[in-house]
């Protein structure tokens, strides 16, 4: 089959792979329809990830087709088209148990693309096929599920639920790429006040507002901290998402947290940030970090399933899966292409 | 009256002071009976908080007898024996009318011997006091109450509620001072599995495990990272309560906690720490800050009364009130002279 | 002054009363510009509640202008446009202290036109003032607010927040009279998946729809149950809100529950129902009742202010306070008028 | 080998039975070194679950060691010394992924003894044995291990956890059969202000207090009622717990609830009782019902090994599995037997 390997920091190359074979009695090969290309996957090409071993194929989301079955599986059968999740999930480890999906040590956790070849390929091989894929829908459309499987229950998950948004609550989202939007949209569902947007690219926010951005700010013009605190008559935000991943926005995202409010980090952090206990300490402040666990995926499917979640529209640019360096190319010149998501679709599917 | 005063940094003095008077019409006058040094008192000395303006009278904890009583006071009446919180709550405020009595914007909060005259001192004004004052039971007597007034709600609001310590879990307690100290003896009622208290000072912990905690680390002597892994077979600890207040003991705090760990930081800070979100982003840990807001006062005197909480254990020395430079003293010395708290009486009551 | 006042069992009178004074330090007195009839005002008409005294001025709902203010009294002043809300909060006692202003031990509660006079009158006094009003923000119309005395906050906390409805949850409301309309409303906030209302009248289930309902049931023409199982492939709703006050809907309520799902009553009931233990007792089902503490007030005022609550959509009639006698009859007439909610305006803000 | 099978109402017997043998690749056999008798056997055997078909062998509670495993499991290997739940867990449907294992709708809940050959045998077949069985720690006994079965996990998360317990609440329990005082024991893990058992049999309610109970009251010599009101000052307690599983204590359990308060129902019931919403409508009442999860079975366990759970303290009388009927005989007399827990051991152990 054809893959995209990984070959060391600033090189992948698109080409011949030996095709995944079952190797657990619980594992399921998958034949992918349809694929994407994710952050995380930017940060492992720039060598950032060193667990990640040359040769693995990248890749965490997919849409796809059963072709295989494991002695062991009893919910998944070949034929069946199933959302492969950026998560997989053992199902009977102490964190599995109380539905800590991401934090698995039996096995499972974020593998795919990471530590066992991935998704970016013809054909890829899903452990724990029982507890880590989700049957499509009728009315879900392969495009809107592909996004369920990482941006979505991500910025659900760590950033809205964990910051625990509330209706009237007065949100902030820092960061208007595809997880940070992703926040805009799930926030919506819970009836904040408002939802005010952070970032430097007026493209993007502009895409917020179509998301459900009350308020945008470009803080290359506009001091953010000020901005928000009239905004907010000086009390600042009740939950602020972290959605880019930098010290300087975390230590933002800590001044416009209003006393008794949440700070939710979704980032992905290369390095330490500051944090200013001194005025922190007695301001009932509480920050959370997370890896997405997957546990609201039902939801989500339900949600898009009764139109209440428009999750298609993050699907900005389609590829053929052999053309998938391009697509990186495009996603990785996000600023200049207006790319969220792109759809990588096998030829089979087209 | 006398009182004492604050004179600036470093300095204060036992002298005459002018009485208090009623200012508003919810406010009483209390002749303090009882009152105690907090660890705030010294920072406040040593110059630490600028708002605290010279001449003010410090003291936020106190036992005492109700002299007078503002026309808009329902509750309290003259010659109740009233506990004095270190909290103040107007009542009305968005916070106080959500619990969060610490954070009120409506004259409260920690105002008592920081923003207004305190508590050591013969007689104290004490504003709200329908909403921030207790009564005493019979089974509960004046040295335990004093505990009431600060220590064990801070630990254990801050420390143990809001690091969420459940039945089983492993607790680990940085710092065994008094509000470490009420930390373990708050989280022993919720029967963790085992509380690690690390210290620098054997006699502190010596009296750690006489109020509840199970494995103590000198860590001065021994690596504490490395021993909690030991301890919990390299995965951490569900809750970590800092109560120190420095960069080092915080920063070490965050590397105890396992995933979906809490870190309740009830230790008052006066630098930043940093924060490696780089290790900390994906671990799913949730870290606290907080002044305590008092709503579980009422919960504490209970559970002083059917014995189940030994309050009167924190104070180990006694003086007249007369005599607090020289309490001050010994509590500025604590780990020579092994305080943990000292009372001071008023000769009315001795 | 006029009022209307309760007469006994079966009668009422509009006509000259003597106008309302400060009797404590913590009161205000209103003059009523705009209050409104609720049902449980048809209830003590009826003699339902034998604890309403002969004599009472009825209502517990209003809008209007502060013309008098207790000595205690800080933060209402004479002029201030508020609202009344239906419950009244000493602010001070352990029920108020946690947010329970509902279950106030301390002389509040439900006591206006219930315990004392209340707002179907020319003026009000409204005890303990600071923490019973709440100002009228510019953005928001004075029907809009009225309709947050009680029939707002009432079907948020009590049906949906204790029902804990989640985005993609399928919600059951049976009853689709003003409190059963305002928990569409405020379910709404939420995105459940789907929100189904039971009622007998067509015309309210019409109405329901433009509140929220996606799905609406007449169950005198369906079998209720069998619906809402065919429309959950057998496994009924997560929460179910039951807003009419009878066993037989409480009884049906129970039916529609899926095991480790909500019923959250809302219904004011006359006489016991039914409770299948024999089925119930395995099904992790959780029941709550409740009356309004009216801590979502602030929430519920900003959500409105933002368009994201329609609230004056409820009011369907409108009189003059004097026309009194025939908007009850309008009111008690529901099913043929149509009404939901009457407004009524007294002469001097017309 | 032999096992104990129920022959229909009022029937059973001690007899050669078929080996089970592995059915599916997710199954494990074990060998029963120790069972134990449950009520629910009891109600069983008087054909009160009419599910039950004439021939099952009994019993949902089990230590033993593994003796073959299917080609699925993954975790647990022959010759592992485990606990047998009394709840099977699929792992992979919505339930199981939410921690909810009792409502498993994926072939587990509770099928042990049930719907499936139990544990009363020498030999049982354990589904989904990944996710439904325990390793035993080297500091845990067998007799205390086997408690964890059922007893405590039933009690302390369907009375003691939903029922909301805090420290300082008044909890009462109704009834002292071993599940009563699981709750009692289980609840004193959160340091009530008072436990109060209620029961008609001395003997028991002295067992409560070796267990936890402060306070127990006899009601067929005291009102009940009247008593706790008198030790709540009117008030009622925070928390109730059913765990008799009569319409009648139910009903009283409704009236000793204070405002605000949870009703915890842990009771088998076999018939409805009266819900008196005519006063409860108005009163913030929790009412839940629940089958054990047993998602607190690793906490139980580690609770057990700290030592601050005494679970073997609920075995009063042992025999050899040979003996059960006369097992069988002084557990459904155990108001004369004093029976709580039998523990029932296979030679091969003793």
């Amino acid at each position: 089959m054809k893959a995209l390997r990984y070959d060391g920091p600033g090189q992948s190359s698109w080409g011949e792979a030996r095709a995944p074979q079952l190797l657990e009695s619980t594992d399921v090969i998958v034949r992918v329809e349809l694929t994407t290309i994710c952050g995380s996957d930017l940060h492992i090409l720039k060598g950032d990830l060193p667990e990640v071993k040359s040769g693995l194929v990248l890749g965490h989301e997919a849409v796809g087709s059963v072709t295989e079955v494991g002695a062991g599986v009893r919910r998944v059968k070949v034929g069946d088209r199933v959302l492969v999740s950026c998560i997989t999930s053992c199902g009977a480890c102490e964190f599995c148990k109380r539905s800590r999906f991401g934090q698995c040590v039996g096995g499972g956790g974020w593998i795919l693309g990471h530590l066992i070849d991935g998704t970016q390929a013809e054909f890829v091989r899903v452990p724990f096929a029982d507890t880590s894929t989700y049957a499509i829908p009728a009315k879900v459309s392969d495009e809107a599920m592909l996004m369920i499987a990482d941006i979505l229950p991500t910025a659900y998950e760590v950033g809205v639920l964990l910051g625990t948004a509330h209706p009237g609550d007065l949100v902030v989202v820092l960061g208007a790429g595809p997880v940070g939007l992703a926040a805009v949209a799930t926030a919506s569902l819970l009836s904040p006040e408002a939802i005010i947007v952070i970032d430097v690219n007026d493209a993007r926010l502009a895409m917020a507002k179509t998301f459900g951005a009350t308020v945008t700010i470009n803080n290359h013009l506009v001091d953010p901290l000020s901005e928000v605190q009239r905004l907010t008559e000086g009390q600042g935000a009740h939950v602020v998402i972290e959605a880019v991943g930098l010290a300087e926005t975390f230590e933002l995202a800590t001044t416009l947290t209003r006393p008794v409010g949440h700070l939710a980090n979704v980032g992905v952090h290369g390095a330490p940030a500051e944090l200013h206990l001194e005025t922190l300490w007695s301001q009932d402040i509480t920050i959370t970090t997370g890896l997405v666990d997957t546990f609201s995926t039902p939801t989500l499917i339900r949600l898009v399933a009764s139109e209440q979640l428009r999750a298609a529209d993050f699907v900005t640019h389609r590829y053929k899966l052999e053309e998938i360096t391009k697509a990186y190319d495009t996603f990785a010149r996000a600023s200049e292409t207006g790319a969220l998501k792109v759809a990588l679709s096998s030829m089979a599917s087209t």
